[in-house]
């Protein structure tokens, strides 16, 4: 795998050689926050003084782990020492238990330095969106509900941020802002810490400026580090999946993925079709019956202690004003199951499934996070995801694709999204020439 | 349903009608934990102060809520604004996050009154048993790894306690004290500020000494307080399962539910037998798998973090010692969701199913919490289930019976509970006068 320049790898290279310290990237990292979050408005809390004593601390004694040094943003839905917490939500306002979330304590373990919160939906759920804007056009949403996440990496601030993903909140976001993120595979990293909206769904991922740099995050938070090995795509066999939902994507995003399947084939990888059978057809209503009876449960806290703070919309979700019963979700989780077990068996003779991130480009204006649709079904399947920045749409802006794999499979996943990306930049730097 | 003398319904409407002060209840709980905790060793914590300051508050303004006075107890996995969390652990000493887990906030937002942290095995986990000693034996476990939360309802020094269950850690000790104890269906009560070992299996539950208190507690922690209607046993469907296990049950325990059946038969219901069929013969290696894999991750921050304070059985855990395999939980995850949809079908003709909640009395010593071969499937199949003190044992010490219906059916078990618990206590009289 080629190092990315501007990569955690390049960075924590330069360390681990005596090029660099801690505290130089943490300054390199508050300087460009200082510069950018006035307009951008990332960043719901910075913790300079935390980080800088933690990377002062780092540099005086010899590496702790193998993320010495690497600053990292988390999610404000996730619980952090160092900072406060406030979910986006006028209940929790200076709200600051002193403890890491499982995923922040193995990162500072590993050496990386907790540097704050960035902006996120409220209760990574809804109603009350992040400020922020897409850093590579302003008057875009850079998508939720990991938008401070997504946008802080897209924006140089920090190599790798943490987030949630409940429909589509990693990998819709790392679309419209032009970065790489994970998903891994449900319950393979705890969770620990995190504010749940539905616990059959939720999933802790991370945005990156690499592949490389997502497998770094997934060794810190993983029992199992296994050695990833180079893929050639030559003779890879990669699935091409349309889902049930091909026609809610736009026109250019429905051909930059028959682009993107023809970049492969021209590779040399046996590119075919995996078409999903009937019975998946409905899975983005197993999803919502799924996230919304759970979440009742959720946001009852807030709604027997908190009521006057807390809006409408999750009101009425404790009320139930979807309607579902409890038959409705038993129903619905039996469905996921046999679900997951189904795709298990569809994409295992595959190395790889390519399928849409999204719709198509960031929409305009910050009032609309985007669709989720291209992402309900994978988490509700608990399968590792990751988002490869793929091509660029009418407008200019980046447009993602999704390598997948069956549950469990996230190394492979990490090592196919290694080999495809660069196919895929080839074939756009050649369009760009030719065109 | 008649009031138990000494539940907390008892003393709630004495609240209520004026003849109490919520500073009255929290001043004889703490008297009690002050003559009792010395010899039993049952909280961990003691949160005077705060509970006396919020009893005054309480007192001093129109009640809150239908808990209105409580003092309860928290196992200390479970988060507490008022309270250090240690989790019986060298690694948590003094370690206190300003934030109270969903479930105590939710039973502070009804008006109930935190007393403090109970005893609990490490991590609720393993290695690690809490002092706590069984009140009706002090020679004797109470059972885990619920056990200081068991022992302090069993002693009287509060009316509820909360804990949690992977294997079998509510029932269990419900059972050895001789208490009410309730785990709720799966994901029907949030599980936010609780340490987790396997997400697909814990369960916040509650132990009480009436069921009409389990009531309380469940009408507190969940979205819909659905009316509980009285239930004659006269024509009332109870199915008993022998579950795969019989044969580790004592010869005492199969008599007490044999005895138990005929009792209920001659109140008039129409007892039969479910076998389980030869597909659930495994299911406690089914639930092992899950838990040990899943616990994997849940441990992992503590062994990168704090290997030094990680003891052994932690570490072996999280290095899979068990040598489970990615396929081996993929399989069991999907073996478990068929066998939970079996299962509700198989339970869904009967208004009960009744099964035994431990093999039999609280073994000697503070050594061994005892056999979860009774509980560890019915919480991999998510059903929600209610201890029920049934019997006594050759020791003259408790052994209680499980009610337990499909999943969801949190109101029907609470429901026929109330109703099979009085028949029982009334066989279990006459035999005693008559013997």
């Amino acid at each position: 795998m080629k190092t990315v320049p501007g990569s955690a790898a390049e960075m924590l290279g330069a360390l681990r050689a005596g090029q660099r310290t801690a505290s130089d990237w943490t300054e390199q990292s508050l300087a460009r926050i200082e510069a950018r979050n006035g307009a951008l408005k990332v960043w719901s809390h910075v913790a300079a003084d935390s980080a800088r004593a933690t990377a002062r601390a780092l540099d005086a004694k010899p590496p702790v782990g193998p993320l010495q040094g690497m600053p990292f943003g988390v999610k404000d839905v996730i619980l952090t020492e160092q900072a406060p917490t406030g979910y986006n939500s006028p209940i929790y306002q200076d709200f600051f238990p002193r403890i890491d979330a499982a995923c922040v304590k193995l990162l500072r373990a590993a050496g990386a330095v907790m540097l704050g919160k960035t902006e996120t939906v409220e209760f990574a759920a809804a109603f009350r969106l992040a400020p922020t804007h897409n850093p590579l056009d302003p008057a875009r949403t850079p998508g939720g509900s990991s938008s401070g996440s997504a946008a802080a990496v897209a924006d140089g601030h920090v190599p790798v941020a943490l987030g949630t993903q409940t429909g589509g909140s990693l990998i819709r976001p790392a679309s419209y802002c032009g970065v790489f993120a994970m998903k891994p595979t449900w319950s393979r990293v705890s969770r620990d810490g995190i504010r749940l909206y539905a616990p059959t769904l939720d999933t802790l991922g991370w945005f990156a400026r690499s592949v490389e740099d997502l497998g770094l995050v997934y060794d810190a938070l993983v029992p199992d580090r296994l050695p990833r090995r180079s893929r050639a795509i030559a003779g890879a066999r990669i699935a091409l999946c349309h889902t049930p939902f091909a026609q809610r994507a736009e026109p250019s995003t429905r051909a930059g993925l028959t682009q993107a399947a023809e970049a492969l084939a021209r590779a040399g990888a046996q590119v075919s079709t995996l078409t999903l059978p009937p019975e998946f057809d409905d899975i983005d209503r197993v999803h919502h019956i799924i996230m919304r009876a759970e979440g009742r449960s959720a946001f009852l806290p807030e709604y027997r202690a908190d009521l006057p703070l807390l809006n409408e919309h999750f009101r009425a979700l404790v009320e139930n004003s979807d309607g579902y019963s409890d038959a409705d979700l038993r129903q619905a989780l039996d469905r996921a199951a046999v679900l997951r077990a189904r795709f298990d068996r569809l994409a295992a003779p595959f190395d790889a499934v390519l399928t849409y991130s999204v719709p198509g480009e960031a929409p305009l204006g910050l009032g609309n996070n985007g669709s989720a649709d291209f992402n309900s079904l994978w988490t509700l399947l608990h399968v590792p995801c990751v988002n490869i920045p793929a091509f660029t749409g009418p407008s200019g802006m980046p447009v993602g694709l999704t390598v997948l794999g069956p549950r469990f499979a996230d190394t492979p996943v990490l090592e196919m999204a290694a080999a495809i990306h660069p196919v895929l930049a080839e074939a756009r730097a050649g369009a760009q020439v030719g065109g």
